[in-house]
C-alpha cells in the first residue's frame, strides 16, 4: 500500500529499529489497539487497529494508517472521506500492548457519522445519549451511507 | 468484589439496561477495551480492558475497576497504590467495542512506573524516548518492585 504524496507529511520516522519494534506486544491476530487523540483540542477520537505495516506506513508517511478488522486490509484513515489524520506523535504505553497518536483531524471529524469524535454517547442514567453534534451528514462525506469503520 | 466504601462515588449509572448493553460488542474473551482520560487535563492516562462485571461495577461505584488480564480477576484501579480513578463520565464509540472513562486521577499518577500517564514514551528517531518524568518511586507507591498492571 502507498499513501498518496497529496497528503504527504513529514515523516515521523523512517524506520523502526529492532529495539524499538521488540517494546511493542501485538495480539494473536497481530494487531495492537492504537487511540487516535486531537493534538489540538485534547478529544480523545477514536480507537482503532494496527498490524506492523500499518505502524510502519503510519510512521514513514506521517499520516494514520490503520488494519481494517471489518474490512480485512490496511485502511488510510480517511481515503473516502477526506478527515485523514496528520500524525504529530507516536506514543507506547507503559507495557507495550497499546499505542497513542496525537493527531490534527483534517475537516475536525473523525467519526464516520459525521461527528468530531467517535465516542460520542455518555451513560446517562441506564443508556446512552448523543453528546456530540453531527457536523456534517455521511451522504455528504461519503456521497452514500457509510460502511461501519 | 466490592468496592470499599472509603472511596464510594455517587453511581454513574445502577443498572445498565438491556438496550445499552446491547450496544456493546465484547471480544471472544469477553472483554471491552476501556480508554482513561483525565477529565482536568485531558491527558490519555492508560488502555486497560472490562468484562461486564468490571463495567457494572465501575458505574455503579463511581470508581474504575478493570479486569486485569495479567492476573486474572478484578482489578480495582488504585487498590495497592491508591491511585483510584473517579469516573466523571463513561463513553462508547460508534461501533460499541471501545469504551472511554473521563477521570479524576486520585494522585495523579495512573502508571505503576509513577509517572502521570502509562504513554511516557513517544517515537522519536527509530527508537522510544521518555517524555514524562517519574513523579513519584514506584517503591515509595507500593513498598516493592510493582507487578506490571
Amino acid at each position: 500500500m502507498t499513501v498518496d504524496h497529496a497528503t504527504a507529511q513529514p515523516p515521523i520516522a523512517n524506520n523502526l529499529s529492532a529495539s524499538a519494534l521488540s517494546l511493542l506486544k501485538w495480539d494473536e491476530n497481530g494487531l495492537i489497539p492504537a487511540i487516535a487523540q486531537d493534538a489540538g483540542t485534547g478529544r480523545v477520537l477514536m480507537l482503532a487497529w494496527m498490524n506492523r505495516e500499518a505502524l510502519r506506513l503510519s510512521a514513514q508517511e506521517g499520516v494514520a494508517v490503520y488494519w481494517s478488522r471489518s474490512r480485512g486490509r490496511l485502511w488510510k484513515k480517511g481515503e473516502e472521506s477526506g478527515h485523514v489524520q496528520r500524525i504529530r506523535a507516536i506514543r507506547i504505553d507503559c507495557d507495550g500492548d497499546a499505542l497513542l497518536l496525537l493527531v490534527e483531524q483534517q475537516g475536525g471529524i473523525a467519526c464516520h457519522t459525521g461527528r468530531e469524535s467517535c465516542f460520542f454517547r455518555e451513560l446517562a442514567g441506564e443508556g446512552w445519549r448523543d453528546i456530540d453534534p453531527i457536523l456534517k451528514d455521511p451522504q455528504d462525506i461519503y456521497g452514500k451511507k457509510p460502511c461501519a469503520n
